[in-house]
């Protein structure tokens, strides 16, 4: 057990928008609710997974929705606590600690001000060991955990109760909504027991995310190169390094799809890669050749700050560092490719561990 | 109070279709689901809204959905009654009574089915006197009673339970997960007390229905005219009769869109009509005037055997006579032409009363 501060939320945000992949939202709005409820409700208590009992009830809760969409619509912190107390009146059953569904700016930090203003613990895990777009796409799902009962709230007082036979159902239910709500939604669902999440959680995904954090400010302080610093405390590799050249981004059906291209700098001179992404990037080409695919880690890198890049934070110029960070092990066996593999999102090629690839 | 029976169904599924206006839904569907309920678990009580005491609770069960669907996707009787369940168990406290929230041959007579099984008493009443396409459209809404907490639920085991601010957004996150659960949807809502209903609901429509299929089927017996029985026994207006010669028709955001273009037969000979609809009739025009607007009732009728067409049964072909029928005073309001008057769905032309314009 320790406790996370305000002194911690900074490197948090910034490791978890590593390992967000280009998506789990924009780290600066997690700061300010996190630093906002802290402020107001005191420190919060970060227990490991061995540290809760095997019958206590964790519950995740997130925002739901386009990227593009949550940063023009803040939430105000209010209704994901609405959305969490939903899922806790309707379970009747005591919740005993928060968790973060998935590793993102947003989405890691988010269930922080859901913990401070409960008075609950936080869990250090989550459901993903990184970012995906869709609701079945965590490790729950691998291990027969039903997404409902989920609520959704907005910030205009609605609330929606979801119960479905199955997890995807979930993710079709709750995206209509997030369209109507607005593009974006709060959300509280995945309710396990401690013996579950001890089996099929990621363990020690807070902790890992701020210890990501910390290396680029140390490194940048110090000086030295902060991308390196990156791709050594992840086990990463360097895909490319460029420009980009082309941007397309549509907000369509509740998420964020598109392409980035670039052209190459240095070492890469004369060379492409093409980043197609739905919320979270999901598979890099370089020259036309698949280099990186779900479910591994895509995470685009400012080339000299090291500052990680979400989807809907990329721009015309920015140059960029790709690099490809192995996912869970969960993630590689067949039951995790069939959720996340990168035939389930439409492209044409076997999954390969990127260190096979680039390694 | 009296006991409705097996004998009374088709009479009540034939004078709800009337009522119906072109949607409410099939009434041979409703038909067996009754018939069904009845023989399995008895006749069902029906009461007076001066039988239930001014605090006991009523909630109404419907089915959801464009017409074009739910002749295809034929309830199972079990989805229904999972939504009342559903929201019975939310509430918190015993539901009393069940009643119709339209008049229209599926959705007056499902309710039938739902009270045999759970053993409660129907109420002689709706909300609407007719049929609307709309979650908002009813009553209620006028008299400020929300549609939320509402229930829904379809033949896979999904059910979802939705709270919102207002009636309108009901209707906007129930009609998503119409269309996501495949075009149609089992749902409980609008739960208001004996008190509020005894104020706001449409008096009598069981009874007043019943009374309208009764009359055809004597019509029928005794070689009269079932239209002109029709016409007498609602009060209504002849508006046209005529051949079906082309019909447009799109299942659409959870709605079965379209035209019927008629020519004239008999004194209408060399006139043309054409009835724009949403699941129910809204507006009829003849030779480019319009004749009947809603909220006013447009009831097409067989022009041999009085059969009401719902808007999914109408074909190439058909023989038929338009019925303009004057709607409950409630809709001829302020507030009541705000809901559901002509302007409401794009039609650009002031709400007359039919008496007026066929009178």
């Amino acid at each position: 057990m320790r406790m996370l501060t305000e002194q911690h939320i900074d490197d948090l945000a910034l490791g978890a928008a590593v390992l967000g992949t280009g998506g789990g939202g924009d780290p600066y709005i997690g700061r300010l609710l996190a630093i906002e409820a802290i402020r107001k409700f005191g420190p919060v208590k970060l227990l490991t997974l061995d540290e809760i009992g095997d019958d206590e009830l964790v519950v995740p809760a997130a925002m739901m929705g386009a990227p593009t969409v949550m940063v023009e619509k803040i939430p105000n912190g209010r209704e994901i606590v609405a959305a969490f107390k939903a899922l806790a009146g309707y379970l009747g059953q005591p919740i005993a600690a928060v968790m973060s569904i998935e590793a993102g700016g947003l989405n890691s930090i988010m269930p922080i001000s859901v913990a401070a203003e409960m008075g609950l613990p936080l869990i250090d895990c989550d459901g993903m060991g990184r970012a995906f777009p869709e609701i079945q796409m965590v490790t729950h799902t691998i291990f027969g955990v039903s997404a409902t009962p989920m609520t959704m709230a907005d910030e205009k007082g609605n609330t929606v109760l979801i119960n479905t036979i199955d997890n995807h159902w979930t993710e079709r239910f709750s995206r209509s909504i997030t369209v109507d709500m607005g593009g974006s939604a709060l959300i509280a669902l995945y309710a396990a027991t401690g013996k579950q999440l001890k089996e099929l959680a990621v363990r020690g995904t807070m902790t890992y995310a701020e210890e990501i954090g910390k290396t680029v400010r140390l490194a940048r302080q110090q000086e030295a190169n902060p991308v390196e610093a990156v791709r050594r405390i992840t086990g990463g590799f360097q895909a490319f390094k460029g420009k980009v050249v082309d941007l397309q981004r549509r907000t369509v059906g509740g998420f964020a799809r598109g392409e980035a291209h670039l052209d190459g700098l240095d070492e890469y001179n004369g060379s492409k890669m093409i980043i197609h992404f739905q919320n979270e990037h999901l598979v890099a080409m370089r020259d036309e050749k698949y280099v990186v695919t779900v479910p591994d880690l895509i995470t685009v890198l400012d080339v000299d700050t090291g500052e990680p890049i979400t989807t809907e934070g990329l721009r015309y110029g920015f140059r960029i560092v790709v690099i490809g960070i192995p996912c869970d092990s969960r993630w590689r066996t067949q039951k995790g490719l069939e959720l996340v593999g990168p035939r389930y999102f439409g492209y044409d090629v076997d999954y390969i561990p990127v260190e096979q690839r680039l390694g």
